[in-house]
């Protein structure tokens, strides 16, 4: 007798996705709110570990709060070896339904199918939950991953103090997460992100699945200009030290040199930025401005940050200005796992499914695995690449396809073992 | 016999700009706070006309609550065509003692300066003290002077609303200010406001006198523009609609086209710029910023209004983007009276004073002045250039001068009748 084939319940995923999407909601600027560890992400939480116990998966729960729903293998050994699927739950303000939640539910669903088919994995499935991935209210972001991956102290972490001056580790315990877990505990014999692009491109070719084989780097700095506030109508030009006008030059200076410097691979944005004392007639004596940059080339954004560091010391010699800058974030590019990758090209092609290689341009709990476990990513288009935003859409379609090429690469995987 | 020569006491000077800048000390802040019609700006107002009685003059005040003291000529017909010399007593919150009050009581010490000597002057000369010039309760600022020049309906200006709610009629009649003078029913031959320069030129310079031959034309405008907000990790450069950028750009152009355009003339102040969402990572949907813009000759200050509306339309089209502009004040450059100018520029050179030529940055009461009679003014140096704060500072040596000067020029008008 053939074995059950694991069937994928898309309906099922779609009303989850609903469901948990609504939780948060914010009725003034559209889209949820579920900033990590805040009342309306317990609500998540809760939610999604009572679809793992529905599911019957063991729920673990480590001392970052990282959520891990475990469907044991026929044999204990199978615990060994794990796969491991996920993303995370926590959103910006005003987030769409899929960014995170996507690949967790799922992963969900994969487990589902196995579940309704009767059948037992050769190895153990894990679905996993990490926490902070958006850092809106604590940094850094993917912060659940990085510990679990090893590349943050946990007590480091759990001190790390908010934006609303609260402790993540109080917050923590106080919304009932901080498990005794450690972080890490579960070695996974590989992991695999399904999450929405978040960008234009998949859409902009009218492809349906991207194999994403590596992941940008990424350089965060806030640079804070000190210049001396003056009277804009008495102050002649030449005495004038205009930390808005130093930041603006800087700002053109990124986009029309370091960018044009590799137009198709650099990215720099400055998407934060004040000036003090804000005032129309007062020359600003302060402006302080953040700078992302972008390039899945590690030699090639460190040539971006140079070409940066080093116009910022004209700058302030030619305006009478100082400069500090501070590095918030710095990731080097990471490339996902090779044969992982082929895996998942393999499963679209098996489908007939347009698909393409590509970069992430985002960051994702995928990187920080992919330090401790050969790791790759799928990604369904988003329309108009539009993230971070109660437009954010994929339509259901889509959404059902990147489910299904993931039980596919999780079947190969297993089977493949 | 000769006649004795009206000397100046600067003592006394000092002593009543001491006295005066008490009233309304800010302990917690520094500096003074006596905003317009306020009960310590009444209290201003009534120890100014207690020492204009001292010096037996003649108190008037018109409905607008400006404040006139009047040294009676010689002859009767000398009230024709009286001298007028002043400026304000009102402050904005935690201002320096000098800004204002220095111009009305260097006024007394030249009317102290004749009655000490025992000499009549060939005209009448007139002190005055012009309601709210520094606007910060009641708009527009320099009402006062306004009003008088025929420039505001004085029932629209006594009907005007304050920040605080209040009308300015009823605050005047309150503190026993509304007179019944119609508003310029002194017409001056000649107006001279001495002012500190709240600007750092004349200290740089190494000048003890600025002869102020005219006042900057102003041009304040608001610019919006409106982008496409987006993941700065996953849009490439080529499909960007950044409001931050096209913002940065406008900036840098406003200094390094605009102002390179008139180096020793036109500035450019871009005082206030927020972006939004102002997030590190989302590419700015929207950018508000304002452009003053300065130039005492009307001609070039419209060649750079017309250069930043050209730059907009090419930005818009280049970067996708729309930008609103809106004009929020306007105002044509003075030519103060040259020959007035010139009597300032002899008697700094009689004293062997350094001194020069220069344009005010600043609005003054003498800009609404001009309108009714030949007015120019004499700036004295402020430290640093710093003004509207309790750090504004002019050396006592200094102040001497200006108002030797200015005793030197009234002499010279009315001797030169």
């Amino acid at each position: 007798m053939a074995l059950p084939e694991p069937l994928l319940d898309t309906a099922k995923l779609l009303e989850q996705l609903r469901e948990l999407g609504a939780i948060g909601h914010d009725a003034a600027q559209g889209g949820r709110i579920r900033i990590a560890l805040t009342d309306e992400e317990k609500a998540g939480r809760d939610l999604l570990v009572r679809w793992m116990r529905e599911l019957d998966l063991e729920v673990r729960v480590d001392q970052i709060g990282n959520i891990f729903g475990v469907l044991h293998a026929e044999h204990p050994e199978g615990m060994a070896q794990p796969l491991m699927m996920g993303s995370h739950i926590d959103t910006v303000r005003n987030a769409g339904a899929l960014d995170g939640c996507y690949g967790v539910l799922a992963g969900l669903a994969v487990v589902r199918a196995y579940r309704q088919a009767g059948l037992r994995p050769a190895r153990a499935i894990v679905v996993a939950a990490f926490s902070n991935e958006e850092g809106v209210r604590y940094q850094p972001d993917m912060m659940g991953s990085l510990v679990y991956a090893g590349g943050m102290d946990v007590q480091a972490a759990l001190h790390t103090v908010g934006t609303d001056g609260t402790r993540l580790g109080d917050e923590l315990a106080r919304i009932g997460y901080a498990g005794d877990m450690l972080p890490g505990a579960i070695v996974p014999r590989e992991y695999i992100e399904l999450h929405i692009e978040q960008g234009p491109v998949l859409e902009a070719e009218g492809k349906s699945i991207g194999v994403v084989e590596s992941l940008q780097g990424i350089s965060w700095q806030k640079i804070t200009i000190n210049g001396v506030a003056n009277h804009a109508g008495t102050t002649p030009t030449r005495l004038r030290h205009d930390a808005g006008y130093a930041a603006a030059a800087c700002v053109a200076f990124l986009r029309e040199q370091v960018v044009a410097a590799a137009p198709d691979t650099t990215l720099a944005t400055v998407g934060s930025l004040r000036v003090e004392p804000d005032l129309i007639n007062v020359i600003p004596r302060k402006a302080t401005f953040t700078v992302d940059l972008r390039d899945p080339d590690e030699q090639r954004l460190q040539a971006a940050e140079r070409r940066l560091a080093d116009f910022l010391v004209t700058l302030a010699e030619r305006e009478g200005v100082t400069i500090e800058t501070e590095q918030l974030v710095r990731f080097e590019p990471v490339v996902f796992d090779a044969a992982l990758a082929a895996r998942i090209q393999a499963a679209a092609e098996r489908r007939g499914l347009p698909h393409r290689r590509m970069t992430s341009g985002a960051g994702h709990d995928a990187q920080m695995l992919a330090r401790i476990a050969p790791s790759a990513m799928i990604f369904v288009p988003s329309r108009g690449g539009i993230s971070h935003n109660p437009r954010e859409h994929t339509h259901d379609d889509q959404l059902a396809l990147g489910a299904q090429v993931l039980l596919d690469v999780v079947q190969d995987c297993l089977r493949g073992q």
